[in-house]
């Protein structure tokens, strides 16, 4: 059952990247929680591409809070100007790989943490993409693409080089109910 | 690469719950990035708890920033007096939903996103647990306790009904390499 929110604080307005505010809540026991922390987020897409070699797109890059440089799939902010995700994971994957085309399908919807977050992570399957263009990176952007087999990608996240929870469930999901 | 901070403000310090900051980073191809959010969270450690019937426990619980009531798995952040992650994977359990005992390993480390999180989630796999004592919760804690059979489990993943990303990632990492 819903919590009523009794009080709301803006904490941090800067769309897209950090909306964070705090309620104070009243629980359906009656009970009142103060200094409850939201993070509003737009909803965001993750791709996973496949070639027609059956290599999986991965990029590089370095992740500033966790710091790290990581494997990840192409993944971003879901833009108000993107038609829908399923255009939003075509624009990130084109935009970060260079890579395009191919079948896509909706593999699943998750979130990063339903305790914190209000945002829907939306995952797309591409078979058959191909590199058809260059990388077009913002100048903050440095970005390695690699291509690693299905074998590689499951010793990845067995020896948790795949960090990345978003990942690794929607890379797990594929596999064990699709692929 | 690392990053070099230039410049770092803290938005919000309410440890263990909320602490924000942002930086302006130098990235090693000499641009300036400004205004890099950062949540700053202790480790948080999640449990994969299965009884001598091989039933998973399971809590369902509201979560406010989702507005979703939602079955996850038991988890919890480690507090500082934890002994260590599993100390602290047993103390949540045992607390959450009153099953103890049993037979404790680790499974994987994830990330819920290495992007904007700079904490590790540690998640054991307890096989063998039994209900030891009643639940003890705070009073905005409402938390339903449920067992759930392997398949159920995999069905509730395939259909989207578990969204907590990182509970999926780890019981389908169980499922794929380790059950």
């Amino acid at each position: 059952m819903e919590w009523k929110v009794l009080k709301s604080r803006y904490i941090s307005r800067d769309k897209p990247w950090f909306t964070a505010r705090v309620d104070t809540v009243k629980l359906p026991n009656g009970e009142v929680l103060e200094n409850y922390y939201v993070l509003e987020y737009p909803d965001w897409v993750t791709v996973i591409a496949i070639t027609e070699e059956d290599q999986f797109v991965f990029i590089e890059q370095y992740r500033h809070a966790y710091g790290v440089t990581a494997f990840e799939l192409s993944a971003g902010v879901i833009d108000e100007d993107d038609e829908s995700p399923l255009v939003a994971g075509q624009r990130e994957l084109l935009e970060e790989t260079g890579f395009g085309g191919g079948q896509w399908s909706h593999l699943t919807n998750l979130c990063a943490n339903p305790g914190t977050h209000t945002n829907t992570v939306h995952t797309y399957v591409a078979k058959g993409v191909q590199k058809i263009e260059e990388q077009s990176l913002d100048r903050t952007e440095d970005i390695n693409v690699r291509l690693f087999s299905r074998e590689e990608v499951l010793q990845m996240i067995k020896k948790d080089e795949l960090v990345q929870a978003l990942h690794v469930a929607a890379l797990l999901k594929y596999f064990h109910f699709s692929a």
